[in-house]
């Protein structure tokens, strides 16, 4: 009755259950099918915490023996915090083994898949691979660069502004909106301003919307340490807060912040470049970042490349004026060849307002 | 088997035929139904050619005696370039009338439908009312304020950006969007421009899709005549040209563009105001007008509340750069309170881009 996609569907779907709350791993899902029914289902919901097979296979019981097992990425095959789970299916007596897509981490990458082969179990590789790879999109893009998947965030009027010609920005766009946006901060490690937005708006930068959980980290790109000692990222104490500055920065000021718990990282350079923080991010095991403006810092990571995905909130309001900011500024690129060329990937209507979720279109394959 | 509304939303259908051709006449359909079979339908095509309910009743012939006539718009009573069809209908017979919505006419308002009831004649009104006004909204308007209803159009990318910092505009949006526009200037009588984007992009404003049509009237607003003698606009007599100047403009340039075929129409004031622009055009006939830039043009009919639909079409691109030009620029709203709040009618994809239709936000009644 059912297909292989059905299947692999419902374990992407399973997967979901450990959305934000994962990394530095991945979301996996996996599904037992024995004889036509599903006898066990599984996620991977925390790091540390059972592989989704380990749960999935659990629940199946002695049903696992002549299973088919869909899992939405490749069996692990290594020991980390957990056993591998190729062994696990082998243990259990799996026939069948569906993989949605193959794990890039040089740990893994097709062996878990090897493994399982060697020991007899019939192995298919593929389906769904493309809602695969989108589940987990941040984690292999850290995988594979080393630096976080960046999420450039804004809302601005239908006529682009992100605040009036006076600098009024407060709210543009609808409660709805700002609760869409609580939630898409809850699914990434790490949530960055520059240091201007901090000064004009004092934002909290922490997700409130449902129940209490761990805020992402909250990094603010401040050149000079100008972020005032009474912003609510130094004094709330709701998540951890970085500062990173540039060479000159005063190491005085530095202690200032260090005592109410912040953490300050100084870059060997004058200037605090997009390329080095990412790299530092990467190192510290940030693997995905909602980088929320200001308008100069949304141009620094444009320009620098460093853009994986855009969401737009589009407020139906006229605001005008030609010096009011816009939600990306600085230099920009001058000519029109060099512009961001995106595929836009969903429009909703969320409240008032339009939402509009884009990728940088991919280069044309030589 | 039907119910009213089915008859009357293809009435509407039906009036569509007459789409950007009627002006200054509104789109107007007519379906006549006789033992629950259609056996009649029409729509005025054209101003001074017969109204919809004589098409729709000529066809129905002997059928139309104890029909039902479905109408989107309510027949007139008035003498005008054809007799009333009140009369007609009341001659040929008929035994109800549906009516979508009352004509704001003053030379018919109402008495169109107390002309049926008192010849016996069963008359009901507002059936698809919403729908019936929304398909005549530039007409409504323009009876209502004695000027042209206005569509502000732009195209935009993603970051809000109408062209890059160095000016490079050409093409931000696709050619399927650019096609659309082309829809969107055939369904006007005007299309209006502010001289900068003549001298910028010397456009030619005409409609360039499917068969040779007659071209909406184009319209420069240029306080001081500073339109090149060889932009298109001047010299293709693709189409009628307006300029509308200020007081100070010189009587000699005005020649100049009169012998070209140009029509300048000097305003008694320094500046060219966008009220007396739309009372002077209103004065002409012009029910509907298209602006399509540039961005203080824009700003001056936002600021003027001149604005009663706003088509945005959205590129998925980003640009960049705070000195990059916007939709609409000039002075803007100083408050976020003053922004002109719309109300979003539709978003489209359209080929890569989206398209977001809006309208001013209804005041709350007292």
């Amino acid at each position: 009755m059912y297909r292989d996609e059905d299947y692999m569907r419902l374990a992407l779907n399973v997967a979901k259950a450990g959305s934000g709350q994962t990394s530095p791993n991945p979301l996996v899902g996996a599904v037992v099918v024995n004889g036509g029914e599903v006898v066990g289902l599984g996620a991977h919901l925390k790091a540390g915490q059972p592989h989704a097979e380990v749960h999935a296979i659990r629940m199946a019981g002695d049903k696992a023996r002549g299973a088919t097992v869909y899992v939405t990425l490749e069996p692990c095959s290594h020991y980390g915090k957990t056993p591998p789970c190729a062994d696990l299916l082998i243990e259990a007596g799996v026939r069948r083994v569906v993989v949605a897509t193959t794990d890039p981490n040089p740990l893994v990458a097709g062996k878990g898949i090897d493994k399982l082969r060697q020991a007899g179990i019939h192995v298919d590789v593929g389906i769904l691979k493309e809602e695969a790879d989108e589940l987990n999109r941040m984690f292999f893009h850290s995988i594979a660069t080393k630096t976080p998947f960046v999420t450039l965030k804004y809302a601005c009027s239908l006529d682009g502004k992100i605040a009036t010609a006076t600098g009024e920005s407060q709210w543009i766009t609808s409660s709805a909106a700002r609760e869409d946006v609580h939630r898409l901060r809850a699914q990434h490690d790490a949530i960055l301003v520059g240091v201007n937005t901090v000064i004009a708006d004092n934002p909290k930068l922490t997700v409130r919307i449902g129940e209490q959980r761990k805020n992402p980290l909250r990094i603010i790109l401040d050149t000079r340490l100008r972020t005032p000692l009474d912003a609510h990222v130094v004094t709330d104490r709701e998540a951890e807060t970085w500062i990173i500055a540039g060479r000159g920065a005063s190491r005085e000021k530095a202690v200032a912040y260090e005592r109410r718990g912040v953490r300050v990282v100084s870059l060997p350079t004058d200037r605090v470049e997009v390329g080095a923080v990412l790299r530092l991010l990467g190192e510290q095991k940030v693997m995905s970042l909602f980088v929320e403006g200001g308008s100069r810092v949304h141009d620094s990571f444009l320009r620098a490349g460093a853009v994986n995905e855009v969401v737009a909130y589009i407020a139906p309001k006229l605001i005008g004026g030609q010096d009011a900011p816009t939600p990306i500024g600085g230099l920009g690129f001058p000519r029109l060849a060099e512009a961001l060329e995106l595929d836009i990937r969903r429009v909703e209507r969320i409240g008032p307002d339009v939402k509009i979720a884009a990728v940088p279109k991919r280069k044309e394959e030589a």
